[in-house]
């Protein structure tokens, strides 16, 4: 997708030296856009426990060019000890994040079938680069599937404006390119249906106000930030035709951990009748666990988040403010999870499917145990 | 209550002058505390507008004043038309809050019953100081009712700490002194029970952030500061076993007006089996609107209360950032309708009472049509 009418991806190996590998620093959003390139394992670990990268797809393609860039410098001798600790290293960053050890299994199993150094590590930036092409093909395929959602509402309501409220950034920005709650959302403005998205700005991270709002606006999608509090008041009044939301883990029963705050959007839903889609590529499912609530692991972060907000002065000047008295207690978790009760559908790169275990496994029935 | 363990009130009028309201202007805190001196009737409504003022109870009482303040200075030969022309520029500050035009009418009939422009203006004083005292008892005594609740759950953790969330600030700050949903929380940490309280952090303006986690802090309550997407995660694993929030309007038929999001943690503690408490002082009913989501009015205010954020700086400066891209839209709705379904009682200085116009009817019985 577009910043400055420029096409980007999230993240990309660099044009001339395949061993660097080049990401957009998201913290730095929407003020600026600062390129950052990643040269050892140590570099990814930071990038994405310190949020330079976030958002479902995209820790997984980070995480396996990780796997990459720890497989360059693995020494030879002890390749395979190297590897695995670089492996948790990775997987320790984000607790909840389903995309973060599956992409670097996928990356161990990879390496694996190869004998020499060489060619593991041939093998495993053909594999980072395959994680990130099929993160974007999915993503592009959930935009078709979902497509026909908004195309739906857009009819009934005779080609009035589709009102669609995502919270937290599934966007581009989350993933390779396109977005999973994003996709449909571009397919129907590329395809001129009239469209306009509530953003959730997502306390405390922001990450509504942040990227969301700038890339819908760098896309040409109308769209308008509002307070996380909002949703309820917009769906009572009929201000909202469809919810789209994306997620960081999906177990194969249909529960859906996403950002703190999902489920009170999934129960406003619920109470008001408005449909509520998950967008998801599988390597978002995690198909080891049965109970959302009870055995997804909800990641805590640093209190700071909540106390201390960041932004531009009205010099451009960036900076850091208090909002709270300095010595409060907080509590900072990272996601919730929406039981599969309120979930209208998911909507995944092999079509709409509903949030039920029979269902799912239908539908990826190599999962099936 | 206090701050620097100085007993304070939210409004009184000076000790020596008494042509002079003092007030703390709330939009310095938590970093300063700023006495103000309110002298015209325009300085009434700049207060409350631009919010040094908040609160269902408080913007009652500083409208009393302020209709004080205009008496004080209405020519003898145009006082009516004076008074009058004052009573509506007062209540045009706030659209929602429902003890603002309760306050403002008080005082006009009031006046009405005296005579000379003396007795008008001594009149509107005593009642302007009888509308903060009752404000005061009211609270007092919906401390003493809401206590009940608390020490029953007390009594059934065995003396566990009760888990309290709140949203906004019904706090003594909003009110004369004691508040709403807190006068029950400050009785029960006075009876020596075990409390902790969860504060919404409550965006746009913070007021949970800014204003509950400080003075419950002031007050030496365990606290501890959310994002307000928190709540249903909390309500879901078990970590709230009450919920209390205020109320800026209340129908006679129990929906409840509130700050905006306080419905979606409404809709959480129904869906986690988790009490929903209201207070209330009966000022805040209004007796005339049947249906609360349809009818009470919604006040929008300006969206650059969602794109900056004002805090401090490492220096101790304040400062103001903006949070997005500058040129995005916002929207910025203050508040949203409960609807009286999701609400375990009413907290009120007569006593609790189901959010049902019999039951309130019936505990209000003057107010019978």
């Amino acid at each position: 997708m577009k910043i400055n009418n420029i096409p980007f991806r999230t993240i990309w190996p660099d044009e001339l030296d395949r061993k660097t590998i080049k990401i957009i620093d998201q913290r730095h959003l929407p003020h600026k856009l600062v390129i950052e390139k990643l040269l050892t394992p140590e570099d990814f670990v930071l990038a994405i426990q310190q949020m330079h990268v976030r958002g479902a797809g995209l820790i997984g393609a980070t995480a396996g060019f990780g796997m990459y860039s720890a497989a360059l410098v693995a020494p030879e001798n002890d390749f395979e000890k190297w590897i695995t600790k670089a492996a948790k290293n990775l997987i320790a960053t984000r607790p909840t994040a389903s995309n973060l050890s599956w992409a670097v299994n996928r990356q161990l199993t990879a390496m694996q079938d190869e004998s020499t150094k060489d060619n593991k590590i041939n093998k495993s930036y053909t594999t980072a680069c395959a994680i990130a092409d099929e993160d974007a093909d999915f993503c592009q395929r959930i935009g078709e599937h979902g497509l026909a959602i908004i195309k739906e509402i857009s009819q009934q309501k005779k080609g009035a404006p589709v009102n669609i409220l995502t919270h937290c950034n599934a966007g581009w920005l989350a993933f390779v390119d396109y977005g999973s709650a994003t996709a449909p959302i571009y397919a129907a403005h590329r395809e001129g249906i009239d469209i306009h998205v509530w953003v959730d700005e997502t306390r405390p991270w922001l990450q509504g106000a942040k990227l969301t709002a700038f890339e819908l606006q760098e896309e040409g999608v109308p769209n308008t930030l509002i307070p996380d509090n909002t949703g309820g008041h917009l769906m009572q009044h009929g201000m909202v035709d469809l919810v789209i939301v994306g997620t960081d883990r999906t177990t194969y029963t249909g529960d859906v951990a996403n950002k703190i705050g999902t489920y009170l959007k999934a129960l406003a839903a619920k109470d008001c009748g408005v449909p509520f889609y998950v967008a998801l590529p599988s390597s978002t499912f995690d198909w080891q666990i049965r109970n959302g609530i009870k055995d997804i692991p909800i990641e805590q972060r640093s209190g700071d988040e909540v106390k201390y907000v960041s932004g531009i002065t009205k010099t451009g000047k960036t900076e850091t403010v208090l909002i709270s008295s300095p010595d409060i207690k907080t509590a900072n978790y990272g996601f919730d999870v929406t039981p599969s009760r309120l979930i209208t559908g998911l909507i995944t790169e092999r079509g709409i499917v509903a949030a039920r275990k029979k269902d799912i496994l239908t539908m990826f029935p190599e999962q099936h145990k």
